[in-house]
């Protein structure tokens, strides 16, 4: 029997990581390395074929999954991407070129956060759940649907873009994405600090974050777990905004649990318990609610997901 | 060759509405009756049987669809009808009893507004798109969703329950659901009359509705269309938490299209811009957006859409 291999990447604005995967979806081996832009990214792709090349032969791959950080239609079709600053651009076919040495194999992309869901559907918290509604908190806040066992895209790639939908009235500033208010500008870990600074400016009360030169979002969720009241106070306003999106995700696709991950999760259960206090009131048409669990896998979560995009 | 039936019917608080079909979904008969809500819930299952069997013979029935207002697994279980005043029932294993006399049939039970769809993507402004949101304006708002061919039912039965996303922090009184700030409350019939009050009460312009006695939704929208100012306002703002519902929906499900039904809907093409122009701005990640359509098939969506639960 000749050994079968399935690559799963996942690409970000700061590195691009990779996974080597059994056919049995064992991890055989990771790394990562500094995604390089130039080009008009044309380096990005031989880099790819670069890495995985070094790490095995090409002609032992069966398949390759690639998580892009932007919205992606179901046959691969990137209309646009901020973070690599790319647009109208196909992965699946611009891989097929680059690895034309590896023969017929399958090629897939999603979106970052769709093979975050993927794989902690696979291989984290959500297994055994065939629908889930996954959130991403780092830099911005992300998302994904998984329903009955299956992710979706949608028509625009847009299924699962959790954080864009507008649930604050009140903000005066645009959000990356060109709205208004939406849960992203909030309950990011940019929309922490930004909300921070605001109510440590509005506000005179004593708070362990002023004696903290550069705020982020872990050291104001550290002052809340330390009963810092201010930081308290901003926690759960920015998390209120959280769970009124999660409440809208189940008045759409009504998911079995809801998986949160990206690095303001790492805060862990203080700030699950907050957002299952604050998401529990607003699910009123019936007396059953999804549970909201941490996501297990980690910044692994992408090279899993995007190797069980061609891995089945 | 045996002729073969299906039947559809769709619950209404206050009429049951009926319609039999033939194998190759054409519509023979149609016909309703008042809702006979007496004896717990007894009378209309009753009822239900009694005026099947009055237009054809069971025996030659193979199918029977029911869509109910409320939510619903898919397994057919209600949790609480409150239109019924119904709870913890089953209409898929109540009509099996019922229909015992009609041998080994197919029987499935969705929510009315799930119905209203599958009816409008199998014969209505739906048809040749795979994923639609629905929205049914009446007394309240009601919503489905339909994902890449299938009616999606969620886990507790709330997908598509789009009226009770919370996009309305300011609102003070009580939604039916419970929660408070509901789309329901505002875009619903029952909320664009109620909003009209509040804003004839809290401002002197003249306005063409202040010499109407009773105002209802068609009385607001008619004076809009007649280029009333107020009212205009009026269905504006309401139709803005309308359209923020629906730039939610896309950020969820992302959608091939929008289908608008509903007794308010019958407003046509002039509401259907109004929305359209104000959902447009609140997608932002594609430059594409859904079309947003009326639903062509009135207040036959329903039983249509139930015979279709059973009918391939």
């Amino acid at each position: 029997m000749y050994l079968e291999y399935y690559a799963g990447i996942d690409v970000g604005g700061t590195n691009l990581k990779f996974g080597v995967f059994s056919g049995e979806g064992n991890l055989i081996e990771k790394w990562s390395v500094p995604t390089d832009f130039g080009n008009g990214g044309k380096n990005m792709w031989q880099q790819i074929h670069r890495e995985i090349a070094r790490h095995l032969s090409v002609k032992a791959l069966k398949g390759i999954g690639i998580g892009i950080p932007g919205p992606v239609l179901e046959n691969g079709y990137v209309e646009v991407c901020v973070n690599l600053n790319l647009r109208n651009f196909n992965p699946v076919t611009i891989l097929r070129t680059y690895f034309s040495d590896a023969g017929d194999i399958k090629i897939a992309a999603a979106n970052d956060a769709n093979v975050a869901a993927l794989g902690e559907q696979w291989k984290g918290s959500g297994q055994g759940y065939r629908s889930i509604g996954m959130v991403t908190l780092g830099t911005g806040v992300g998302g994904a649907v998984i329903i009955d066992g299956k992710l979706r895209y949608g028509a625009n790639g847009l299924a699962g873009e959790i954080g864009h939908i507008r649930l604050n009235p009140e903000e005066t500033e645009l959000c990356t994405c060109g709205g208004r208010g939406c849960v992203d500008q909030i309950a990011s870990a940019t929309g922490i600090v930004r909300y921070a600074e605001k109510k440590l400016k509005d506000n005179n009360g004593n708070s362990i974050l002023r004696t903290k030169g550069c705020l982020t979002a872990k050291t104001v969720i550290d002052a809340a777990k330390q009963g810092d009241r201010i930081a308290e106070d901003i926690v759960r306003y920015c998390m209120k905004y959280l769970a009124k999106a999660l409440a809208a995700v189940v008045y759409v696709a009504d998911p079995e649990a809801f998986i949160i991950g990206g690095g303001v999760s790492e805060a862990g259960d203080y700030l699950i318990k907050i957002l299952q206090e604050q998401f529990e009131p607003y699910i009123t048409l019936s007396g059953n609610r999804p549970p909201i669990l941490k996501a297990s896998l980690g910044n692994l979560a992408g090279i899993y997901g995007a190797a069980r995009l061609v891995l089945n």
